[in-house]
């Protein structure tokens, strides 16, 4: 067994009451300004005070000690909404958007998430591990640890497996643990656009069970959306996904409010996700399920919206994530600072909140809180340390890496 | 004679036309896909087509050849307003302020400005050096090759030729070139705040003379706001400056229109700088006079301000520039890339017209566009290779560092 002591932490982390932290519980962390983590075999023994932690470290063999430097420590990040897994780029598409091209001409010439689906179709499965993990690895430079990765760029069969075996793969030669989720639910493909009901009974007849069969994902995921999937078509497909066994998540009312959030608590999923325009009545049912609601405000940056009403979510007392939405059509960034800041920004968030937001409730929004999200006993030692005295600075040195070293299981693994 | 030969970049420059670029040209690049750059001792001989720079240099010797593999190449960044000298962070005053707490009673807890002038004064001028070049060097790994930094938390002669002087030293010991900025007018110190004329003769009478002398200063600025200095207060500091062959620069209608953008147009400032108030007749005067407007959107970040009118003024061919307003209190960011990422998203800057603002406009706000912002023959070699395609990709690749190298003078300093 190895035994490693950090010493001289200044740690800011919030505790694991075995739920999601919502209400005045987002913003309640607990400090040790002069701290210490005790790690056996990459997993916590106890964090607190420098003086307790070396009292319980008196009789035993300590491998190595960490001097932290006084650096403020808090939980690696918890990214639960991701597509990270593309071929491509779209830059060009970008540029085009924001120079006030309609999003229906840039979808006529081709761009749009279906050009993501094109170019996931040419590629090789070794190519799309290899540039998710330079997004993993991206991630991690910034103080992700954790992190859950969509399919969806593949809607059918084939690519919809080549996506998630990519996950895997990405995954396994990278030190970031990855939660991987089935979206082939993401778009309706060209061909079924005039009987999208019998792409619904592809994803449900064809697709899950294979999926569930090979055991590469294990979340469910639907886009309940105008245009996209309606409700009772995301209903179907994720019923037959909880009946497979997998964790269900929604894409729900980022645009028109669909009652997205409301299907989410009626079929208990671990999340909805975006939520811009969902009615306060959803919310509060998600509130009493303890459905975490996840919010990304990097898209609403990256796309020039209002951001979601994540302060009333918290007088609801629905326990809010962050996470990036990390894809290559509307929020291209990897960076959790940068999430984070945009929330106590322009999202009312305190530091705290956000901190809770971008650790604990995204480990609950992925059923991993038993192992990551906080510094409580029996988890991974998965941690950073920031350049700062608090997580304050996450919003207060913006744009800039505060991310002094990333740890994970106890292992330095950037900065 | 050292000379080098830059291949296979894909290079996007503003062409500098002897004046700022306004209007249209403020948005009007040079591109060559497949570009190269010829350099000899720092400077750049020309920039083009590859095919072009290669039958250029046929006939000479070429010690080092690099591929920028695609690249693409546009210049270093100018961030022309900076306060990146100061001797301690005021985090937990951020916290206070996002938290609500009233800019009053951060003041009266002795925080705010006079809480920098406080530390700088128990700061030595090599602690003082120290500080301010950790700031260059994060500036410097994300691009910015050239950059400004003010003084001003000193108010008292000896603690502003203390910031001067480290400010110089911070920049002898890194490779970016800085211009210094007098602003001993940055705030009216406390005992003066019953008699700010008096400050303002000290300012004129005893610091400036001595600033003068010494040749540690290109510039003179004043902070022209409602509680700070008059307009008329300001037009007298200034001219003393404009007297003793300093340039000038202005805080001007950062929250109430006073009228500083057209004291900037009235005494032929380099710029004007914030302007969130600024009225559009001003507006207008500047751009007769060519004077640059330095838009600081940061700060506007920072604060949870609205942004400045920067449509309206590219509308009325003013040139504008953009910086990153570096300040321990309203905008601690090193990141041009941040403020780029900030200005088109928020302020509707195009890519192209954000980059010029970050280049060769923050280059004439310093009088240094014979030297550096553009890739024109002639300029030092100063250049950036982005992860990316276009300008684009710092605002669609936001939060995260786009810079793979940076280049000053054609040497390797970053990345």
């Amino acid at each position: 067994m190895i035994r490693k002591l950090f010493l001289n932490a200044n740690i800011h982390t919030p505790v694991d009451s075995g739920r999601p932290a919502a209400g005045e519980d987002q913003g309640r962390l607990v400090h040790h300004e002069k701290g210490a983590l005790l790690v056996e075999d990459g997993l916590i023994v106890e964090a607190g005070d420098e003086v307790k932690i070396v009292g319980l470290s008196l009789e035993k063999t300590i491998h190595q000690t960490v001097d932290c430097r006084g650096y403020c420590l808090i939980p690696g990040f918890v990214d639960s909404h991701t597509h990270m897994c593309f071929a491509e780029r779209r830059e060009a598409e970008f540029a085009q958007r924001i120079s006030g091209v309609p999003y229906l001409e840039i979808l006529n010439q081709g761009g749009g998430i279906l050009s993501s689906v094109k170019s996931v179709a040419g590629a090789s499965e070794d190519d799309l591990a290899a540039n998710t993990r330079t997004h993993i690895l991206s991630a991690l430079s910034l103080g992700t640890t954790t992190l859950e990765i969509k399919s969806g760029y593949g809607l059918d069969l084939a690519n919809e497996l080549k996506m998630l075996n990519a996950i895997h793969r990405s995954a396994d030669t990278s030190p970031v643990d990855v939660a991987a989720t089935f979206l082939g639910a993401h778009a309706v493909p060209l061909e079924y656009r005039e009987r999208p009901d019998e792409f619904v009974d592809l994803v449900i007849n064809e697709m899950l069970p294979q999926v569930a069969n090979q055991g590469i994902a294990g979340f469910c995921d639907v886009f309940c959306e105008e245009g996209v999937f309606t409700i009772d078509q995301g209903r179907r497909i994720l019923t037959a996904a909880g009946t497979l066994g997998l964790g269900l998540k929604i894409h729900a009312d980022e645009v028109h409010d669909l009652g997205g959030a409301g299907l989410a608590a009626e079929l208990h999923a671990v999340s909805a996700d975006h939520l811009l325009a969902a009615n306060r009545e959803n919310l509060a049912l998600m509130a009493q399920k303890g459905c975490v609601a996840t919010l990304l405000p990097a898209t609403a940056f990256s796309l020039g919206k209002p951001y979601a009403r994540a302060r009333e979510m918290v007088e609801l007392a629905l326990p809010v994530a962050l996470a990036t939405d990390c894809n290559p059509g509307s929020s291209y960034t990897e960076s959790m600072p940068f999430t984070i800041a945009l929330a106590v920004m322009n999202m009312g968030l305190s530091p705290a909140e956000a901190l809770t937001a971008a650790t604990l409730n995204g480990a609950y929004a992925l059923g991993m809180a038993d192992r990551v999200g906080s510094l409580d006993a029996g988890k991974q030692a998965d941690f950073i340390l920031l350049d700062g005295e608090s997580p304050a600075i996450l919003a207060y040195h913006p744009g800039v890496s505060p991310a002094k070293a990333v740890y994970k299981r106890g292992e330095k693994v950037a900065g």
